[in-house]
């Protein structure tokens, strides 16, 4: 990335992630079994180069959990009030341990039922969607994952943001390699792009988001405070956003995204923002050729000069990663220093 | 529409355009039950004023009927082989018919699990999607439909289509209000606005398609012999068509939209695409406060100046097409009333 220029940088090594994220966490004041939830999507974002959900967003989810605007050390609740739909309740703690704590039953239920859902309430920014739909699949289910976020979009024609970023999430299992995952925020980018622009002090392309005159603009300031982001397609995209709104926050009964307080800052207590996931049994409706049609359909993409399939750039990085390490800025990596070395709350 | 001052037009009220589907089907060989089935659904798109897939796309299913690129008389089979996955297979007849007989069994089933989904196999092309999502939110559930279609979109970065159009549905019941429905392609527009363009001889706005070598065009035949259709906001548009594609084609063992026979001409066989919906009751986790919750998201578009929910267009259209009825081209009238009156094949 262009930015990384700006900015001396530190080399770290997987576990140095891993270490240095779960003290960060710890000395926040969160409990040790959310702390290792926590830190396990965190090392699995910054694994995949997607820095934006990695270390990049650690100092904020340290600061939530100090001011109380995450209850780090809630025990979420789980319950099951039909066959196929499992609750969790995150009790304004962090979305990663609800989510760890329904997974197994949501898998269950899929297997019992051929479909189920989990539905997350009460939660805040559970990271990069596609890692949890993808631990799905790997459990040889389809996995469908829709979250909403605080108010970024507008929808088209209007001026005020309705919509979150609000991404969708998919992911199928495939024979001897890892899932294919397909992972899109409704907006041209995902927010945390912009956030990490900032950070760099790089500028923002144009055609991302729009100041809060409603008029284009490459100032990632300008973007996050007062502007919206820019639906990708047009009404195709705030269209997606409306579906996912649906799903994620109203279906679960968790705050719409207008009512969510900010992923970003320390004020207006938990967000309260939802995760829903479905997932699907292929075994009894795939049929006896699912392995051969889907390796066809990943070989009629991936053998075009010049496409490729989600996921192929993250599974470079995996590769990368694994040997090399991850470069943080070196401000940021002063910054969780300084937070993990602290005396817990 | 611009493109109607071009030809000549027909006025027909509602109970016309019923009477002269139902017997262009009969006289093409379709089965009273499933003439029934697909006339609802031809009278409904005109209803709502999607003339593309009403009566304009009439002629070739009574075509693809006669020359037994669809069965016309095809029994669709349920069965169930999970509590909570209903599978229908058309059979190579019409998707409606499929469709008709998997919905009562697919709410039962959404009911008792807390949700549940139906899989269409060896199908047609299922008109509005729309259409069939209302349906299942009439019932007071939440529902998702993904169907897919002949390749007709490329993979970014590629110059071969892979995927349909691709559109993905949504349906969520409202309180004392007709659900509110989500229906979008992958594509910037549906493939069928493109043949109504061809049909009444008008250009298409450049944006829409790609000709056989890439370029983009306003020339809606070379969009529809060899183009390729223009995925809506890029790649998050082709990812959209991948996901469906996975859901509605691979998951429902139909063929995939590369292997599918056109929609469009009558070679090639039965197309066998697939359909797949998902049910959901919102009752046991969407919150004592749902209803009003929904109406608070609904007023925060719709309240905006120069923002619409979507669904006003087509709710418009029942008000206006009641009263006054459609107005289609006369030589596709003509045609019609010379299939209807032709001797059953």
């Amino acid at each position: 990335m262009s930015a990384a220029a700006t900015a001396p940088m530190v080399r770290l090594r997987l576990e140095e992630v891993d270490d240095l994220t779960f003290r960060a966490l710890i000395a926040s004041g969160v409990s040790p079994v959310n702390a290792r939830s926590v830190t396990a999507s965190v090392v699995a974002a910054e694994t995949e180069g997607v820095h934006s959900h990695g270390l990049a967003r650690l100092p904020t989810y340290c600061a939530h959990a100090k001011v109380g605007k995450i209850d780090g050390a809630a025990a979420p609740a789980l319950s099951r009030p039909r066959p196929g739909l499992v609750l969790v309740d995150a009790r304004d703690g962090f979305a990663h341990p609800a989510i760890d704590l329904g997974l197994p039953e949501l898998i269950a239920a899929a297997r019992e039922q051929g479909i189920a859902a989990l539905a997350v309430t009460n939660s805040y920014n559970c990271g990069v969607v596609g890692y949890h739909v993808e631990r799905i699949a790997q459990a040889e289910l389809v996995a469908l994952g829709f979250v909403n976020a605080p108010a970024s979009i507008a929808p088209v024609g209007g001026t005020r943001a309705v919509f979150g970023t609000n991404p969708v999430a998919f992911a199928v299992p495939r024979v001897a390699e890892t899932p294919l995952v397909l992972d899109q925020s409704s907006s041209v980018v995902a927010k945390s792009e912009i956030m990490v622009h900032q950070q760099r002090g790089a500028p923002i392309p144009l055609g991302w988001a729009l100041d809060r005159e409603g008029q284009p603009t490459e100032d990632a300031k300008a973007a996050l405070e007062g502007g919206t982001m820019v639906p990708a397609g047009g009404h195709k995209g705030a269209g997606l956003a409306l579906m996912v709104e649906l799903m994620a926050a109203w279906l679960t009964g968790a705050n719409l995204s207008i009512d969510a307080s900010s992923f970003a800052d320390n004020s207006g207590g938990s967000p309260r923002t939802g995760q829903f996931f479905i997932a699907i049994d292929p075994g009894p409706v795939a049929g006896p050729e699912a392995g051969a049609r889907l390796g066809r359909l990943c070989e009629a993409i991936a053998g075009q000069e010049g496409a490729r399939l989600p996921g192929q750039r993250r599974a470079a990085a995996r590769l990368r990663t694994a040997g090399e390490g991850v470069m943080i800025p070196k401000p940021l990596h002063e910054r969780l220093t300084a937070i993990a070395i602290a005396t817990p709350a």
